[in-house]
């Protein structure tokens, strides 16, 4: 196992969460009345150490992969959308570039596994393998190339440390991941597939009853090596979502907060916390997505998520959809008046 | 009754919304994964008549007043805050500056009834009277400050209008103004004053109690005349409360979208459409406050609010964290590659 991984995480400072609290109670409001956004605004405080907290400067980190598992029917769409998804990012047509300049961040796309490796300058590879094993025969990936895809998350938080990120969003983009997950979940949950199996990008009733049979037959084929979190990724998992459950440690590690996703994202940040449960503190949820397994998966972590629209695209589209609500939550805890500054007297 | 309160609302554009929905069908995204998001566009899309729909210009207007109830021990605040929170507005201090800054939104106060007047440039005064009277023995306001008042939030939109608005958003400030807009709440959709009495800006559980009584109280002495939804506003309303009314209907009547606020800002949307029922189909709904009876007038109206963060501030706040929302949504449809732009092919 890489070194890095045991790292210890810190945990988010108690003295200026209070301090924050305090705050909180002289701004010009009645006391609680911004709702939840008082304890987002107070749970950054705590991140980074200031009754002022800011997140302006936020880094976006799309991983795409493809993965074997996609040969046994498990998905709506094509395995070839993987690459041509990723050509569309690098062009800027899909929902994470428009999202992403609305809220002026950075932007990037790392190939972890893509099958093929495209020649475009905005596309970055860091390629652990052209795909996943099909997890149904074999485990997805060696120890070496689930090393490799933690590490390739890493370094994309490290980036966006050098970038003096504020927040980190990791998006995901891989035809089959879903299945990935619900795997994973399945395992570390201790669940039935049937209970946490979804449509993905849109199967039938009919199709995910067999792709919840799939997912259970692996799961009964590997049961006697799924053992630990690592285990468990390295078997049922893809290197996306390997690369984001690196990037969620190093982030807790560097004290960066992260903004998580969906289902997907939802259950990288699971691997994560089972791997060092002091990651948590530093993870923010965006939304629950329609996605079958993830209100399940968001309770069992007991989180209750910012958003519920309904959204089942993935990609990180649902956490970039959060972020105005963390920036105002910072924005209104930093920039607005006491009733002392005010001379309001409320009483 | 004034005129142009019967002028009629022409519906949103059907075909136009039609439009919208094919082509989000084409966009580089499974069907219906944007959820909600996809609705919020094809309405303004339908709003707009384009299939490029854009909200970036939003003006936001709070209608400030005070009100006669306050001497009755309704509200946890003295009557004197309204007035230190135009201060405060005009300082640029409150959650409301705060969050139009982050929105780069037009950002106005209007005075239609502060018991005193304020001399500063930044608080433009449409004043009806110094405050209403008190509700348990008089009627809050006669017919010609009703329609003063309903004629301020016009012009306050027409304003609007003048400066090439996308989105319309009318907050509120006023002590005592949740007794007020519970008052028309029970009267209009005959429900009991213990059912909708919240804690406004702090109530404790006896005073809620009392606040309660003494709307039932109100209700039972002018039930007689409690026959329209205009004599209802005349009769237990605020200033603000009407201007909002007023504001909302002559929007839907220049098809201007309005994203309605908190219980107060509902309870006015409300009382628009009971005036007028097309007027509806021109409001979003931002947010379900902690307010006691905000989630149930919400379910009469048959409408499920984009947000819930368990905020109660009023002033117009809940509206503006939920701009982005939209904002996104339109460009979503607006700006992302379609399947045949990026030559991807699904099946």
């Amino acid at each position: 196992m890489i070194n890095w991984l045991n790292t210890p995480i810190t945990a988010p400072n108690a003295e200026f969460f209070a301090l924050a609290q305090s705050r909180q109670a002289q701004l010009t409001k009645p006391l609680g009345a911004l709702g939840e956004l008082e304890t987002l605004a107070m749970r950054v405080s705590a991140m980074q150490k200031t009754v002022h907290p800011a997140i302006e400067k936020v880094c976006v980190c799309i991983f795409a992969s493809d993965h074997g598992i996609v040969a046994e029917g498990v998905s709506a769409f094509p395995q070839t959308v993987t690459v041509e998804m990723v050509k569309n990012f690098a062009a800027g047509g899909a929902a994470m570039n428009v999202l992403s300049r609305y809220l002026h961040a950075d932007f990037e796309v790392v190939d972890v596994g893509l099958l093929k490796t495209l020649a475009l300058e905005t596309v970055r590879v860091d390629k652990t393998a052209c795909g996943t094993a099909n997890f149904l025969y074999h485990a997805a990936m060696t120890e070496l190339e689930l090393q490799h895809a933690l590490t390739a998350g890493k370094t994309a938080v490290q980036r966006a440390c050098e970038k003096k990120a504020h927040l980190f969003i990791g998006g995901e983009m891989g035809i089959g991941n879903t299945s990935s997950a619900t795997a994973i979940a399945c395992a570390l949950l201790k669940q039935r597939t049937d209970i946490l199996t979804g449509a993905g990008t849109g199967l039938d009733s009919q199709a995910i009853i067999h792709k919840s049979q799939v997912i259970q037959a692996a799961l009964d084929k590997h049961r006697a090596v799924l053992t630990t979190p690592l285990a468990v990724l390295q078997t049922v998992g893809g290197f996306e979502i390997a690369a984001l459950v690196g990037a969620y440690l190093f982030a807790a590690q560097q004290r960066l907060p992260v903004l998580v996703d969906g289902f997907i994202a939802t259950v990288a940040s699971l691997v994560a916390i089972k791997i060092n449960p002091q990651a948590q503190a530093w993870f923010f949820y965006a939304h629950q997505s329609n996605e079958q397994g993830h209100a399940k998966v968001l309770a069992m972590l007991q989180v209750k998520p910012l958003l519920n629209l309904a959204m089942r695209l993935g990609e990180g589209s649902g956490a970039l959809i959060a972020v105005p609500l963390l920036q105002m939550a910072c924005r209104l805890q930093s920039q607005m008046a006491t009733f002392a500054q005010a001379h309001i007297t409320t009483t």
